[in-house]
């Protein structure tokens, strides 16, 4: 199974983390991103908007790193990190859609600009940060885990770019609850660590 | 089950598309969004983002139209909207990504400016929409529907803002394989007419 990689992006860290907390094995294809590989055919007719991650597995091609993990945990994670029933993906499919958009156009977007050049408005993407790390602060100081009262995809889903948010020039010291539950991440067996 | 909406969103519409589609009532309660409703107690107890929609359903309360379409397809809706294995729920879940970042920050975004003066960068969204439109017309070039040949959740949470697009000034005239698919749409038995 095999996923085009490139090791900074949070987006790809994701599936990464998954993999790594499931024991599930991946061949990672280091994408030259720099070159713009992933603008040109194969990779532009594997995932035309153009982005990474894109897992391969067999005949199953897929984009976006919120579907791959609900992939990877649904196929081969067991029930331990994406559930059967309905109430409990949709409540962590709220997490996975704060991660897609919230979280990738404050926290995310701030990155790209400080540490890779992106022309992202910055001044935007850091005030969306101030609006949603209170949110997700105040969330984690009632919940030891964002859905279900345990670790699942939501995790791997917005850890990331939460646990790089000082790349992007955001101090997450105003937020005990947000640090105490990055170490709680960090703590898990098999936890990779990050870019 | 309670719906918190607003007759004029494309995301609460979402929520109503699939629940008119799929025969499950809801009750829907009116927000006075004009008024900032959303933004106070309880509606801001329920959903610390202060955004619509938001469904109530006995003990779970439930943010982001994706999740509450996941939910009430898992719950109510048989296997016919959200099925019950990975590789669909992956397919489908590209989409709902999709909606949730890539139209929402175009062709919804250019809406909320045209139609409710909000001070979004409109320039940007309609440039994103540029982007986007090509690829979903590609694909519905080669695809009856988005996932798994037949309708789902995916059609619920990408068809509003691309059928409202008109709305935010852009004209879908090029994109025969979008109309077709809006056409296909609007088809369905039980259709709900857009906002």
């Amino acid at each position: 199974m095999k996923l085009y990689d490139l090791e900074p992006s949070g987006n790809c860290y994701k599936v990464r983390l998954l993999a790594a907390l499931s024991n599930i094995e991946l061949d990672l294809v280091a994408v030259d991103f720099a070159n713009g590989e992933h603008k040109q055919p194969p990779l532009s007719d594997l995932n035309p908007l153009c982005q990474l991650p894109i897992l391969h597995d067999g005949d199953l091609v897929l984009r976006d790193s919120q579907a791959i993990l609900v992939y990877l945990a649904g196929q081969y994670g067991g029930l331990a990190w994406w559930p059967a029933h309905a109430q409990g993906q949709a409540e962590i499919m709220q997490w996975l859609s704060f991660a897609g958009n919230e979280v990738e156009h404050s926290l995310c977007a701030a990155r790209l600009v400080s540490r890779f050049g992106n022309d992202l408005d910055k001044s935007a993407a850091l005030a969306r940060a101030a609006v949603i790390l209170p949110i997700l602060d105040a969330h984690l100081a009632q919940h030891e885990w964002l859905a279900m009262g345990r670790p699942t995809i939501a995790e791997c889903a917005v850890y990331p770019y939460v646990a790089l948010a000082s790349e992007g020039d955001v101090d997450l010291a105003p937020y005990a609850n947000i640090l105490n539950w990055l170490a709680r991440v960090e703590a898990l067996p098999g936890y990779l660590a990050k870019p």
